[in-house]
């Protein structure tokens, strides 16, 4: 094993880190020469401070050595999305904007990976603002794809071995598209279970922390340790967190019940994932049932753009105010675009968000998950200069719903395609349990 | 049990609730109705607010009844020292000086407990800036007598059944006194355990906070729901907390290793306590060993008490010179004295608590707690004017060192006297550990 300690789970790790087989500090030491190894290439990483990590992981084992208490995810090592504060670390957000940023406080998440005994390798790589322009990080299997965006390092990072554990953010597809881009596990909770407070606001109505992982357990186990109620977050829900990793390793028999929404973008599927979907749906056989869209969320995608760019030119309108020749080219027409939003339109999309939150929180009476590819189809050349649509995310970033891609699918190019299940408002641990339920089913299907 | 229902434990109303069987509005409703027919003699409470308590149980009913995520302490009734904030809702730290007090934004206790789907019952009351002039709270076991302080209200509201659980402080021995004096159980973990943000400081050196419940498991099952990571504390630990209700609930075959120091300040235990303790040590036989106390350590009490009174009119300059009539003619000759200690006689007592530290880390290699009685005696008359000597809890507040009390002695006048155990500094969950055998000793050699 000893060679290949940056390929175990992070479930693995802290077992092996707390029963004593495995100190922190060869993990840690693992992850970067992985990431020496392998990061000319991926480019996953934004900021990455090797004396620090290793630091911190020698305190994790010497806290353990002194019979100390250990922590959910005690000695691992994490990845952060560069748009999420740690004190006295730079954070550019991606962007020329923040060149010379360095937060002296950190983000809730950050602190409760500290209280979780986590490792905090250094900052992955963003999309300029968390939105569309690209990072020159690369796609793992392929170095002439995008690993999708925005949250590009994070999944890269985890895909490429480098680190067991990262988190991303998602306000489109942030979290799902680049997971599934990547072939790992991307989960995002519903919305409020995960603190924003220190990380970029980009749209308070739709952003969203999310995890990464090489397993389900290990994406729901990161969630455990960083959830929680956070009055700084005006969204965070004031009441107890599921336990996400119970959820995920729930050894249910009953068959869950899942809906197939015939939306009218399922036109933008690529052939190879409308195939590949069509045989998860034969596999589930009548576990799925198909149902039609209410006129109301037809136009989801359109509401969720006003939304979010009205919410971006809001928000951060005085750094781009202010320096606007730092923006991309690929940025600046977006902001203009949002800049033209009215009040009015933007309070009509949010009336939209309203009744879709009735319509969905009927729907979740009768079925336990919404089942939808996580792309549209394989991670997209570089040399399109995209990261790749956000079109199937969109719907649980409007709604808040938890969502989560399994990497099931292979598209025309061996390359791999998520299939995404969305769960019912604060029901982020039975979406768990359902997924875990679908992949055994396929599993035996196969 | 219907009519009994405020004279469950907490684990054992969260079991119930959670489990269906028991509304966490009835509990609630039956603590009020206690509160109601006690506290007219009792005066536990600053502040109680039943439209809001409840409230907050019919929402924890909703959210279980929804197949939520249910939380350690979901439904359960908590009291708040009245030093403690939550937002909107007064806290008047028990002194004219803070008399209209409103703060807007919750302590990170407070923050946790609603995150533990806990129902914050109201405010208990505190000593004047839980320092030394008393309140009118009376002790449950006899209405002439102190509950002691500076928790006197949460002490006594747990002692009476009101509330299976609270929160209190201590900077010298306000916790643990009067735990002991109301025959119930308190625990103050190792410094930096919990956040004192949001929490009136008093002394940032010997501020800690602690617990109150009628059973081992509660007092450490709070200490579970409250305890955690927060930067806005200097003193928090950034690394993961122990599991203290694990600890309480271990059943350790392992004989423990307990030291009994003979401190000079031992002559002023009441003959009642000395007869008990003796009759405690004898029936722990071997497993305690005497031992003299260093040089040092002779001092330790004055020595503390520079520290407190330095600090308390440091941190509270600006009031107490503003409202100086406004001060109890207790409090005013103590802050008086405070303010005559030079700054060099406060860092010559820094200095001694660095060299106890070196003392009590060498002890703890050898030792699993040190034990001391909680208190000099039973709990004093409230004619008096005192709330209690905390001679026999300062060591632990000024070394930082965990401490909890057993209610095992009784005293010449049929009241409670407590057993107190001290751990090693972040040794937390190996004294509950201990003091659950120690319990266990005594109850079978009775």
């Amino acid at each position: 094993m000893k060679g290949d300690l940056h390929l175990l789970t992070a479930r693995d790790s802290v077992q092996a880190i707390v029963g004593g087989s495995l100190s922190s500090e060869a993990l840690v030491e693992a992850c970067l020469k992985r990431i020496s190894e392998t990061d000319g290439t991926l480019k996953a990483w934004a900021h990455l401070d090797e004396n620090s990590a290793l630091e911190q992981a020698r305190e994790m084992d010497r806290v353990r050595r002194t019979g100390r208490a250990t922590g959910l995810l005690h000695g691992v090592p994490v990845g952060l999305k560069d748009i999420i504060d740690t004190a006295n670390v730079p954070c550019r957000r991606g962007s020329a904007l923040f060149d010379n940023r360095v937060p002296d406080k950190s983000a809730t998440v950050a602190d409760r990976l500290i209280e979780a005994g986590a490792v905090i390798m250094g900052k992955t790589k963003t999309t300029e603002l968390a939105f569309v322009h690209p990072t020159d990080t690369t796609n793992p299997h392929d170095p002439l794809r995008s690993p999708g965006g925005s949250s590009s390092g994070s999944a890269a990072a985890v895909a490429a071995n480098q680190v067991p554990l990262a988190i991303g953010s998602q306000t489109g597809g942030s979290v799902i598209r680049p997971a599934s881009f990547c072939g790992i596990y991307g989960f995002k909770p519903s919305r409020g279970m995960i603190s924003r407070a220190g990380v970029l606001q980009t749209s308070t109505t739709l952003d969203h922390l999310g995890t990464f992982g090489r397993t389900l357990e290990d994406a729901a186990l990161l969630v455990n340790a960083i959830s929680g109620y956070d009055p700084q977050d005006d969204a965070s829900l004031p009441r107890p967190r599921p336990d996400f990793l119970g959820g995920a390793l729930a050894e249910t028999q009953i068959e869950p019940a899942i809906a197939w929404l015939d939306f009218p973008f399922h036109d933008l599927m690529a052939s190879d994932t409308r195939e590949g979907m069509e045989a998860v749906l034969e596999a589930l056989g009548d576990r799925v049932e198909r149902l039609p869209v209410a006129d109301t969320l037809a136009d989801l995608a359109e509401v969720h753009i006003t939304i979010h760019e009205y919410e971006f030119c809001h928000h951060l309108a005085e750094p781009l105010a202010a320096s606007w020749n730092k923006l991309s080219h690929t940025l600046q027409p977006v902001v203009e675009r949002g800049r033209t939003i009215s009040d009015a339109q933007y309070q009509d999309a949010l009336e939209v968000r309203r009744s879709a939150f009735l319509f969905f929180a009927q729907l979740y009476n009768d079925f336990d998950a919404i089942i939808e590819p996580s792309a549209t189809g394989e991670a997209p050349l570089i040399s399109s200069g995209e990261t790749g649509d956000p079109i199937f995310c969109r719907l649980a970033s409007f709604v808040g719903l938890p969502s989560l891609t399994l990497p099931i699918l292979v598209g025309e190019n061996e390359l791999p395609i998520g299939v995404q299940l969305i769960g019912g408002r604060e029901e982020d641990s039975r979406l768990l349990r359902t997924a875990s339920r679908v992949q055994n089913v396929l599993k035996e299907a196969d």
